[in-house]
């Protein structure tokens, strides 16, 4: 444990892809908790693609402030505690951000600060468990709704949302296409994570071939991608289609609104009689424990492997929240900045 | 009565806008039916929107073939019957087509021919009680569900259909925004139909006037028109709206698909948890008399006022058609042939 705390601020609002000089990289000393307030060491953070969203503008929350360090899910260890809930050496999961220490009285932009569910690894709680696998499960089920035979077509297949949606929707008996760019991905999607295929849509017409795997169309299409892949997945609806859109990752980095592509073909959603809808996770919080239980289910039965991409070392987080949007990610894209300092309790 | 028979036939698949020359002007003898078939003089030919397409490429029902007459909705009276269910003098509603004479054993690419409602007129049938005015009903109250004191957004809302669509929801105990072109349909628009205001969108920023009349955002989008309209619509969504999506006009007639104006706004669906969703009337047949007695309520009550623009002159079917795609049209696109030329009975 040194005796300074390092954070990075939010120096600039990105245009395009993130560069570091759009944080500023701030030591300073250790904050101590006052009355009721608890100090937590940073272990692990998550990186995730709506942060990018965070940086730029108010959407669904608002945007992180200039000056304020980089709003991020993470899991750490309790240090000190003033607080009747927290003792030191308990793990804990919330909003904790891009520092290494944070004092807290139990509330983040992100939600409560949670000790972590027993049996659960840090990486676990971030991915499978966390934002990125609870996505999976309440998109596919609660808005894809897809029935035993239907065919399910996922965008972003080999990422930490993708690659649950993709195994949930084989356990739940359906037939699988997933996207995901380059040979390594394509064969971790159909070798490991069982798709039915993958179509790699840096070296195929993803339409083209969507339609030669399902050429009656898809019944689901879970979106992470936006863009020409969702234009792909709409010529390809079978009837009474339901698109989850979830991300458009392909849009995030455009540096001017008005180039984002626009999507044109939308009118298949009126012949088709089919829907596109939007969520957001937060709006599931009061159901999470019954998502974290199917998935734990799953995971007993050997239906569902998880991957991730861990990276090491503070100074790298903008590199490895830039990860996410070079497409170098198999998996949850994580940070480890150290054990936990303290015997866990 | 003549002794001879017009058609209009498909003589080339349309690129963009309509051209007369698309079609031939077919005149040959008056057909005789034969065992189990009838006659039917048609008085009253239906324009809508969704026949350029039927025109140009198979979608929800196959493309008009090459040679046949145009498919149209329309109204017309039995002349003379072989069919044990069909007199001489009934009036009939049916896919007649884009011809005088029609004869047919009872049913058409578009339905069964069925005699027309007891108390409706030709106009009525095919405009409020017809295709249109179910299309408004079915689509807002079942894909829309607006409840009391929601905003309802209807574009093209001085059309055959959006104009139902403001009525019934004010009906509804809405508020109503619409969208027209020009200061004649939106004076209509507030004016006889009654919405609480109407945007022009020749002379008005869209996405501002929106903004300005629902700063919190509208509840229900009942989209005619698509392209710069649907985006603006979008960036203006309350949370958990519902687009319906029912036509898109501005796109018909675009020549190439690859220049139809893509949506870019689409990820708002996600931010505010909302959905587009298309359907094809035709998927409500079995409901159409629900449909009829509710819009009849209206009409009984006085909330439901209706227009018709009724063009004459068989030799004007393709630039009647035309009319729809220059906005020229307040209310329902007819064209009337004749009266019936018996005593309808």
């Amino acid at each position: 444990m040194t005796d300074t705390n390092q954070r990075w601020l939010l120096t600039h609002r990105p245009h395009g892809v993130i560069k570091d000089s759009d944080f500023t990289l701030d030591t300073g000393p250790i904050p101590k908790p006052g009355p009721g307030e608890f100090l937590v060491r940073v272990t692990h953070l998550s990186f995730d693609p709506t942060q990018r969203g965070w940086l730029a503008f108010d959407s669904y929350l608002p945007a992180v402030k200039i000056g304020d360090p980089v709003r991020a899910s993470a899991v750490g260890q309790v240090i000190e505690s003033n607080h009747p809930d927290f003792k030191p050496g308990q793990m804990v999961q919330g909003g904790l951000g891009w520092q290494e220490y944070v004092v807290s009285s139990g509330m983040t932009e992100l939600g409560p600060i949670m000790q972590l569910f027993t049996g659960f690894t840090p990486e676990q709680t971030l991915g499978v468990f966390g934002i990125t696998g609870l996505t999976a499960w309440f998109g596919l089920t609660d808005l894809g709704k897809p029935e035993k035979g239907d065919t399910v077509l996922v965008s972003g297949a080999a990422g930490a949302t993708g690659s649950v949606v993709v195994q949930v929707a084989k356990a739940l008996g359906c037939k699988v296409i997933g996207i995901a760019g380059g040979p390594d991905k394509c064969g971790w999607v159909t070798g490991v994570a069982g798709a039915d295929a993958c179509i790699d849509y840096k070296r195929e017409n993803v339409a083209e071939r969507i339609h030669a795997l399902a050429p009656g169309g898809v019944n689901v299409v879970f979106e992470n991608v936006g863009g020409d892949i969702l234009e792909a997945a709409l010529m390809n609806l079978a009837m009474k289609a339901r698109v989850v859109l979830c991300g458009g990752i392909s849009s995030y980095n455009v540096e001017n609104p008005n180039e984002v592509k626009g999507i044109r073909t939308y009118m298949r959603l009126v012949v088709q009689r089919a829907r596109m809808e939007g969520f957001i996770i937060l709006d599931y919080t009061p159901r999470f424990a019954e998502g974290m239980q199917a998935l734990a289910g799953l995971i007993a039965e050997g239906k569902l492997a998880t991957a991730e991409d861990i990276q090491h070392g503070f100074e790298n987080c903008p590199s490895t929240l830039r990860r996410l949007f070079e497409g170098k990610n198999l998996g949850k894209q994580l940070l480890k900045l150290t054990d936990p300092p303290l015997p866990v309790v």
